[in-house]
């Protein structure tokens, strides 16, 4: 029968009906969030002037399986089951007998992954009677997402972003506008933590630290507005377990057990919801390795401490138990901003103490370098995030044919790079790997 | 069970197994091409230096069914069957009665319809032996579709893309590169055409006439290299008509007959595409209405002569039976840049003729207009080109809709505007139309 069979689609109705909570199954539990005194306030007290109850109890649930309301599921039924794709060509172009898997989180309406959370944080806040939402924004991902989320639930939304990062990729701006989100380049004018920015350096280029202070601080002033985090928070891990849930379903349909689980990590979100619902498992004695690729320059994992934190530059956030390379640590430019971020999601800190994570630093050239590889082979442009992904991967099965031990490795392709092509104009891998130089 | 059934997505063994040719079963027959002197030699002493005979039998086959190769059908595979979404919310922004559908050509690889041509050829091209191809480029979408495909089938690629086009939107040339393709700016002086205009003035912007001269002036000067085009020809609608057949199968699961087929016209490809499956029907008595938009600034069909003209500007191609404003007509810069050509495919002319097309002219801001409004109710940017079919569909829904005869309206949304966003930006109908700007 002509069929592809390398693209593993799940029916419609096989989307997941329920998240999964790992907290309650952590073997190193995650601390409660303090203030800034160290003190441990309720949950309410700490986060609830930006937050809809419902994601704040998510953040502490017990509760292991958690239904995605009605609403939700119809927006994930926009473009979800994703599928799960066998990089058959990627394996060749390699050379090795490994086989590779991604899973395609581009096919959202974002292009990413983050738009399994943003329909809920959405959904919530509407639920909530919230009119509006602030966000801040790297790489453009995230607010893409948000914007997209607004609208379906007819709320309006304001997105702080870096003001470096916008002014090196203007389309992400087009691209917000053009779905009715107002787009503000931070440091702004309009809150406190912008102005003392701008006070101490008008030109100052922005950080995501500094932009997410900016939306809280917003958010905190206005009733009718609240605010979203596209990364790091539990409820953020446990809406984007749709991702594993699927993987699996995809891969006893492919008939494969992974050796591997692999993901790019900037606070953590697209990490974890791969890996979470295949955590039980390997608590159970299966042997799958998880590894969070993450970039050299920003070694959140690899390189930062573990203690309690605050998630942005103001801190204006709970501090939180994670790795951290601290709160006012000014990552390099990098292309994949959506990697620069000094912490990590608390979830994914106790995996990574409790070993079940294990993190490796990647070079940007190397991410470069794949990304370029996967374009010409299974022919898809990897967000700049991605590749870390992706070059982890590739750099594993040529390591694993080396050692003449062949085995499954799946990574999520968490977005494609069309919005981010100026990032693979600036870069002199482009001229370096293209076949066509040869002629 | 919570699915959304807006989204009708075909199982992958349902994609079609055969191409409908059309040409048996039209009405007003398709004359024969000709050369420069008004005589009809064999097609192979027409074409035959640039087009592998498979292609060449196709241009002229009467046999109605064409089996699609199974290396073609592997990769359509990689993304199809396309979805067929109802545009419930966009219907609500329209505050209409009539169901809209549209067919999600986006998905592909490339981003457009293109792809379906594309690998075929590619494929054909391999099979005859033939290590590369050229062609030219407009807009930038038939460029990255047939890069991908000869990357798929190991060919090298040459892209001549429109000077001025490049200097828009220089996303289109990386992501060429980064897939392999090598891309030259029109006029160049590589071939005999390129020269010649740029003697005449060095600073030429070029024109997609003459970058068609020069694609096909190198594949007649190399035996190696073949020339393929991405619309017009009757090979390329018969590959297109995989969108049609898929269509019809889609509107029989959502229980749908359609009163109106609707595509964009600039060569006739995704048009013809679509309502080549449904013309037998309307042969015999179904009422369906099949409407080209074509733009108001480059009126092909609605202002054009029927004739035989060529295809290019240096008149290196047959002499087709088509609708034209002229071989060396030079529209007007619009944002839609695919939809600039002076010519109409010979079916799409013929059924035209026929009265079975009806061509309508839309103008740029209404296509503006409504493809904002579909950016912030369906979440998809449509390409430029996409927009104008989306217009015209809209203007009936509401047309439709004052006469209190609601209907069902198909279109296809032939490609995202995701790499066309610059277009996008500089039309001042985005600050208009954003309800941000309200706050």
């Amino acid at each position: 029968m002509p069929m592809n069979k390398y693209v593993i689609q799940l029916p419609k109705d096989q989307t997941p009906r329920q998240w999964h909570n790992i907290l309650p199954q952590l073997p190193e539990p995650v601390g409660p969030y303090k203030n800034t005194t160290g003190q441990v306030p309720p949950l309410e007290a700490l986060i609830g002037s930006v937050f809809p109850p419902w994601l704040i109890e998510q953040e502490r649930s017990d509760q292991i399986w958690h239904p995605i309301p009605f609403p939700v599921l119809e927006a994930y039924a926009l473009w979800r089951p994703t599928p799960l794709i066998r990089a058959r060509r990627l394996e060749l172009a390699l050379n090795v007998r490994s086989r590779i898997y991604y899973k395609n989180e581009s096919v959202s309406p974002s292009g990413c992954h983050k738009s399994n959370t943003a329909v809920a944080q959405a959904y919530y806040n509407h639920l909530a009677g919230i009119k509006r939402l602030t966000t801040e924004n790297g790489a453009g991902q995230w607010g893409t997402a948000l914007a997209i989320a607004a609208r379906h639930f007819y709320l309006d939304i304001r997105v702080f972003m870096v003001k470096a990062s916008l002014a090196q990729n203007p389309a992400r701006q087009t691209i917000m506008n053009l779905l009715g989100a107002d787009v503000l380049a931070s440091p702004s004018l309009l809150t406190i933590a912008g102005r003392a920015d701008l006070a101490k350096d008008p030109h100052s280029p922005g950080s995501l630290g500094l932009a997410i202070s900016e939306a809280i601080g917003e958010a905190m002033s206005r009733s009718d507005t609240n605010y979203a985090l596209g990364s790091v928070l539990n409820h953020v891990i446990l809406h984007q377990t749709v991702i594993g849930q699927e993987v699996k379903k995809q891969l006893q349909i492919a008939g494969e057990k992974p050796d591997y689980l692999i993901a790019c990590h900037g606070g953590g979100s697209n990490l974890g919801g791969l890996v979470v619902p295949f955590t039980p498992d390997v608590l159970n004695g299966q042997q799958i390795q998880f590894l969070a690729a993450e970039p050299a320059t920003c070694p959140t994992l690899t390189k930062g401490k573990f203690g309690y934190d605050f998630g942005d530059m103001a801190k204006l956030t709970a501090m939180m138990p994670m790795y951290s390379l601290g709160a006012d640590f000014a990552p390099p430019a990098i292309h994949a901003d959506g990697l620069r971020y000094h912490g990590a999601s608390p979830i994914i800190s106790s995996l990574v103490k409790s070993k079940i994570v294990t993190p490796v630093a990647v070079e940007a050239e190397d991410a470069f370098h794949y990304a370029i590889l996967m374009a010409q082979n299974e022919y898809v442009v990897p967000a700049p995030e991605s590749s870390y992904a992706l070059a982890l991967t590739c750099q594993k099965a040529l390591e694993l044919e080396k050692a003449r031990t062949p085995g499954v490795l799946v990574f999520v392709l968490s977005g494609h790079g069309l919005l981010d092509l100026s990032a693979y104009e600036n870069n002199s891998g482009l001229e370096k790997n293209s076949p066509a130089k040869k002629d």
